[in-house]
Formats: structure tokens, sequence, C-alpha cells
């Protein structure tokens, strides 16, 4: 039997969600989302003018090719990422730790157009192997994405943009030989809702399921 | 200055990527999208046969209307929770806690056709407000999410589903004043990879950024 401690749970209907006060439904619904990645995506435009911004909607698409999908709001207002990544073809993403959390976060303020949040957050660019976008040197894990295809979401107005994974940077401890990356021993954390940064305690990595199968512990 | 401790850090390439052992790639691209919601996806067909599934693809799109993505991989097989949800127009998305992980991950294994993940791990379904899709009664965070629209990648063969979230259940002591939800205090947990499972610690919440201007606590 599972223990099963019940909490007393609100219940929300669809008009009680869209009646409510805008911001809030922007926590509420953000918040729903649960647990999400949470990077810094580096780009810079065909003059070599840097950009980087806080994402926490970078999901996984698969894994032959090694694709990735990112999710943009609408536009106007000119969305200076997506521009470099379609002017140029290429983005970096970086995972955050608990030391640069802040100046993560400090990257969504709206700065005027050619002030590079780089420079403004103190975090240091780093360009390597000829990849074209900057990679953020205090990032432990970091990839290099080249663009593949833009997808319009019509019914929002929001664009997806899905990307191939062909640089890779992880710290060497932390790569087990199954393939699977501790991220715990990468430091890097996790968000909810639109503000809030976690860090993570592993609980078990769990074998493959199969029917009529124990799953046993992998570590 | 940031406090940097520096890793060592291993490069893999395109070509090196490529050339990984099959699961072993799955295990290292599926790392690299960092922490993830995690969630049981419930749906049943139209003569009432239900079906359970995780998903660690669960994305947000959007807070108005509030929209949700999921990504699905190719068919054939033929995938039972996607077809419920075209043929029926609704699923429900149910946050993972600390109790019921390990059955969650139960519900990846391929059982025939016919039997039910929720009879299975001993999952509880429940039925509530009208809602046409089982939610999971252990899960302490609970969506009831319409389908909208389906958006086939090309690139890769998978399909994505967006769906409206139409009913919430929220524990009533984790939702906060400003729409925020404590999910740490319902209990929900994150995943890494394709088989780890975290707990999480909060770190901060962070003030809205703005330029010029010092992020605080919201604690």
């Amino acid at each position: 039997m599972l223990k099963n401690l019940k909490m007393i749970k609100t219940f929300i209907n669809k008009n009680q969600i869209e009646e409510l006060e805008k911001q809030k439904r922007v926590h509420l619904i953000n918040s729903l989302g649960g647990f999400k990645s949470v990077s810094l995506v580096g780009t810079s435009d065909e003059n070599g003018n840097e950009n980087l911004a806080i994402f926490s909607s970078f999901f996984h698409i698969g894994a032959n090719p090694p694709l990735i999908g990112l999710i943009f709001r609408p536009s106007p207002p000119e969305r200076d990422t997506m521009r470099n990544i379609l002017d140029t073809g290429f983005f970096t993403v970086n995972h955050i730790n608990e030391s640069i959390y802040k100046h993560a976060h400090q990257t969504s303020a709206r700065y005027e157009k050619g002030i590079s949040e780089f420079h403004v957050t103190g975090l240091k660019s780093e360009y390597k192997n000829g990849f074209h976008a900057p990679f953020v040197a205090e990032s432990n894990i970091q990839l290099g994405v080249e663009f593949k295809e833009k997808i319009d979401i019509s019914i929002n107005s929001t664009t997806m943009i899905i990307g191939e994974i062909t640089q890779i940077y992880i710290p060497e401890n932390c790569l087990l030989d199954d393939g699977f990356i501790d991220l715990e021993k990468a430091n890097t954390i996790t968000c909810s809702g639109l503000d809030s940064y976690h860090k993570t305690i592993q609980l078990d990595r769990l074998s493959y399921a199969k029917p009529d199968k124990e799953i046993t512990s992998l570590l």
C-alpha cells in the first residue's frame, strides 16, 4: 500500500483561471510546470556584439540527432537572442550553478539595445573550438548548438527554435561510464515559477522498467 | 568578483557524439537537458480504458491562455497516450512526489495492450468535476488539460502536443498570495537523464530584474 499523506486541495476552474489578475496568473501557470531546466543562452550578432539571456523553457526533443527546443515569447518587442540565432545560425546553452544564479537572473532585465548582459553582470564570455557564439566561462556544463528549424506556434504567437547540439563541455569527473552526467556534482541547479531557484538532492537512479520485474537502484 | 571553482572539462565534438554507442548517447543527451519537470500523464480511451505514462518533456508555452507542450517519440509503435489524447481531447498532468516516484518510473515498462498502468502500479485513478481523463489520486498537484494542437516535428519524426490547462488542483497551503506555488511543500520532485530522481532545496526567490537595480530576496 502507498503511504499517502493526502493534502487538502484547492480547485481552480477555467473561468477562475481566466479571471485571475494578470501577474498572479503568470506566477501560477509558470509554477504548474514543475521544476525546470534553467540556463543562459549566449549569442552574438554578425558584428560580434554579445547577448546573454536566461531561459527556463529549454527541452529535450531527441538524442539522435541530439536536438533541443526553446520557446520564445511573441515579437514585438524584438527578441535579440532569436534574431542572433536566425542571423548567425548558432547559440550556446550554459547550465546555471549556485555561484552564478543571481547574475543569471539579472540578465532578464530589459537593457537598452547595444548593452551586453555579459558586461553588466560580470559573467565572462568564452570562445573556443571555432564556435561562433559565446559560452559562459563560469558555467560548468556548456553546449554549442546549431540552429535547425523555426516553428511558429500560431495559437499564442510564440516561436519554437530547434537546434542540434554539436559541442559539449562537461566536467570530466561528472560523466559516468554509461553516459549519464551527475548534474549535482556539476553544481547545476533548477528553477520553479518565474523567480525561484533550487539545488537538488538525488533520491535514486532506477533500473530500466520492465513488466513483471522489480525496479532496482542503480546507485 | 565571482567565486569560480573551475572544473576541468571534457570536450565532446559532433563526430564523437555521432560515434557514441546508442545507449550511452541516449543517457548523455538526456542528461544535458538539466533538471526537468517529471509528471504522470493520465488518459482513457473512448471506452474508459485507462492509461498512465511518465513524461519528462512537459514544458510551459504561455500563461494566457495557459498552454503546455509535450513531446512524443516517433510512431510506430503506437503511442497509447497520444492516441487517447487525439481521440478524446483530454489528458491529465500529475506531479510526482517522493512517495510515488518508483511507481511512476514503472509506468515506462512496455505493457501489453489492454493492461492499465494504474492497475499494475497500484496508483489510484480519480475522476472529478466532469473531467474525462483520470487524475492520479496520490499526486498533490493535478492538472486537467484540453487538447489544442498537434505539431509534427519533421526533423526527427517526433510530435508536439499542445494543451490548455482548464482544471487545477493544488494543496491549499502551497499557493502563495502572488500566485507562486511552493512546489517543495507539495513534495513535487524533479528528474535528470532517463532514470535519476531528485528532491530540491530552495536557494532563494529573486525580485523582478531591472537595469541598474540590485536584485533582492523575496523570502
